[in-house]
């Protein structure tokens, strides 16, 4: 019961791998930021939603990338009436059971939000983080690619909402039928060659970091980089190799000309896959999204036709998207890279309907929360707003806490007594209160632009000191005597008990270059 | 890849057993309620801070009550380098850990607060989530009772900002020390009693249910209920018993007579363990406590000193708080009970040492985020803000999507040019547009204000058709003639294209009064 009296063995205090502790600064930019975002999907008539972060692991499916044995990349555990749960690795995933779970009383189509959590079991490293959050939405029972434009325009919407410039991010939408079409056409379809399909999309989405030449050696006989590591390629002959490269890619890189995404569809048409049918469905979709978005006003400065997009999730079936950020940083390894994906989406056609008897089709676009405010960061667009720290009263007597704690209470609700402003935080000062000057510390390190402080002597005379912190470091910088600082006091007033409440307001409304 | 290929077994949609889906009602009503908690914890001076759901299990302890194996009621995982990992039960454990890992760079006292789910690995039943939310305020770094008196007025505040009006709710206040001293003096103490210990402290604790009698039984030989189910008691004689009953929680029962806590003070001061060294230091704190809150203006009214208050977690060592709700609701069985606690909290002297080398003091409170939703609900004080539905777009012509998409981004803007107005929706049908009716059912379906029509013959002449829902329900309630109806158009009205937004802008704008 006591716990003093049990001497537990000591612990190592240690966030575990691969998670992180959020401190103030950090968690009011993401308020602000996903306030901004949520407001954009509103005026989409998007709703919220929340599920649990467990699902059941029949339910959650398995389609991550990367994870060929089941459950791979997945926190999961087994229940005590034997059915095994899992954390969400994603929000697709657990919107389709919930959609299926609530059919016949959802409005349809269903188009919803969330912001949340998600779970990775994989090896952490620099920027990967076992737990992150996403910012979803999704339109559930839209047929038609209508609804793929108009997330596309959307996540165009957010970015611009957010600060982020036209001509600083591009959506780049391509279509998976488009890519199931190459495949097929150049001999990859088929069961028995999903390893090596899976090698060539790859090497196709590794079209925004690497070079034409080397992309074709991904594609072909593999590739060995600068530290003389090799990565095993795809395998093609020549005649493919080149037909994904110049026919189908070539689309993908030509620039737009007349300010549309009509160059980019005529190129596709033209390619040596144009007569294969799934290749052919797929251009026919991106043609309608290409013209959706134009009439809506977006040209491919916003939303861009760009065959290059694989996506890596396998539950897509029809178009997909990613919102790509343009200009450059610098890495963790000193080079200077295009910023690149901070979100991405597309068509699923198959996930809802997994658990019904009809076909549900649905899109939805997915935002990587923190890429993007590292993204805000960068630009400086991050609203990161100074908050004033609290006025502390300071305790000069301990015997007085109750007068303390009452002068606080005092100027808390005078403070505060209009909800509509933002809150001005007030506290007595907590801790060991036997050394004054590190209560002065205290204030000091949170920003508090007031302390108020009252001895034996003031209480006597009915009077309480009001300490300007900010004007007391404008001023004492100009002193230099020690006595002299003293004498002056820097910053500080010395007023009646019933005039407390005044002086502080007076100091909290003072700008700081009258303070001076 | 391509799902529909795959053709997967039919899987089973489902939440996991004890887990919930939350919709947008429920997600608003909670956000308004955060914001409103979070207002009066930023007054008093406390900043965010958010830890991630995973903990290493042995810096998480076992403190959960009812858990004498290992690990009971937690979810638990070995991670991959053999150190298990726990999904957070609480958010006090981790923010212990968080301030040892960062004790050198935090402000002390440190003053946070955070809102999160928590999990426990129990049999879910009525009302027993596996997830819910906590939104907790700790001070770190706190050695004084001054501080834990502070938790208890800010609690105060907390439920009044929430409109839980004064009378309807009291923070009951006990002292651990208390407790342990009255244990000890029955002869309770000792590793080897803690059993008995446990079972008294539940009796205590089950004073706000059953009557003294009955809390007698438990005590002693134990207690049979209706339903004939027996209780076994801490068997403890009769004098134990008395002394318990009657001269302890004769004090928690007796009822302030001159506004202040100074007669449940004297009654403890009085009773047959105050001369146990251990409850006379609890009930110096508690008077300590009493004073605090009465100088602030915090009467028994608000913060009530109430020895029957245990708290069911084994790390707290000094005051306990309890937030109890006094209005009646009728229960799942029909039986008319009060409402009873939403939170609580408590010091926790040793938690946060048990990482460091140093004594940390602290004190802290948690509230139940949905139990205190239930309370808002049943004194009619959530706010559930009713939304605007969306603006819908209908489609009349599907080869003329592009169109219709054209004018909801058309809308979209001009219905959302200021950004400090509540977001107006705006959006295109994306469901199946063969049946016209289905389109209206769905805007009905959405509480949309305004649907927008334009089929081939309106395109043709440059106008479009704009229809007052709620206006035309009430219109179409007083006409009886089918004919007469499709005459009037209920609340429907022809205008040229150029003059949508303000057309729009008109309904909008019209209150329902106006409309018949």
């Amino acid at each position: 019961m006591d716990m003093a009296q049990k001497k537990p063995k000591r612990v190592t205090a240690r966030v575990p791998r691969g998670f992180v502790d959020r401190d103030a600064a950090d968690l009011r930019a993401q308020d602000a930021m996903l306030a901004t975002i949520r407001r954009v999907y509103e005026t989409y008539g998007f709703e919220p939603v929340e599920t649990p972060i467990f699902e059941y692991t029949d339910a959650l499916g398995k389609f991550l990338p990367d994870s060929d044995r089941p459950n791979e990349g997945v926190f999961s555990i087994e229940d005590d009436d034997e059915q095994w749960m899992s954390l969400r690795y994603d929000l697709t995933a657990p919107l389709a059971r919930y959609v299926a779970e609530n059919f016949e009383t959802l409005p349809k189509p269903y188009r919803s939000y969330r912001a949340g959590y998600v779970f990775r079991n994989e090896k952490p490293g620099p920027g990967r983080f076992r737990q992150f959050m996403q910012f979803d939405a999704d339109i559930v029972g839209a047929p038609n690619v209508s609804a793929d434009a108009e997330m596309a325009m959307m996540m165009a919407d957010t970015m611009e909402a957010l600060g982020i410039e036209r001509g600083q991010y591009v959506i780049r939408v391509n279509n998976r039928k488009v890519l199931d079409g190459v495949l097929e056409a150049i001999g990859l379809g088929g069961e028995e060659n999903a390893g090596r399909r899976l090698t060539v999309l790859r090497a196709i989405d590794k079209l925004d970091k690497f070079s034409t030449a080397e992309v074709r050696l991904l594609l072909g006989e593999g590739r060995r980089d600068e530290s003389g590591d090799f990565t095993p390629g795809a395998g093609l002959n020549e005649r493919a190799i080149q037909q994904i490269v110049d026919d189908y890619i070539a689309a993908a890189m030509s620039e737009f000309v007349d300010g549309t995404n009509n160059h980019a569809i005529r190129q596709l048409k033209a390619s040596a896959f144009g007569t294969n049918p799934k290749f052919h469905e797929g251009v026919e979709d991106l043609a309608s999204i290409a013209d959706f978005v134009g009439s809506a006003g977006y040209g491919p400065d916003r939303v861009k036709i760009d065959p290059s997009v694989v996506r890596g999730l396998e539950y897509y079936t029809g178009p997909v998207f990613e919102a790509e950020l343009l200009f450059d940083v610098t890495n963790e390894k000193g080079e200077v890279v295009r910023f690149g994906s901070v979100g991405g989406g597309g068509r699923y056609d198959g996930l809802v309907s997994r658990f019904m008897s009809q076909p549900v089709p649905a899109t939805g676009f997915s935002i990587g929360v923190s890429r993007l405010m590292t993204a805000l960061k960068n630009l400086g667009r991050l609203k990161t707003s100074e908050r004033t720290g609290p006025v502390v009263v300071t305790v000069m007597d301990r015997d007085r806490m109750a007068d303390y704690q009452a002068m606080a209470t005092l100027l808390r609700n005078a403070l505060n007594d209009d909800p509509s402003l933002p809150p001005v935080p007030v506290e007595v000062f907590q801790g060991n209160p036997k050394q004054f000057g590190k209560q002065l510390q205290y204030a000091d390190r949170r920003n508090a632009p007031v302390v108020v402080i009252q001895g034996g002597d003031e209480k006597a005379a009915g009077k309480v000191q009001v300490k300007d912190l900010a004007l007391g470091k404008e001023l004492s910088a100009t002193i230099t005597d020690n006595a002299e600082w003293r004498e002056a006091r820097a910053g500080q007033e010395l007023v009646d008990e019933a005039e407390l409440v005044e002086a502080v307001k007076r100091i909290l409304a003072r700008p700081l270059s009258e303070k001076g």
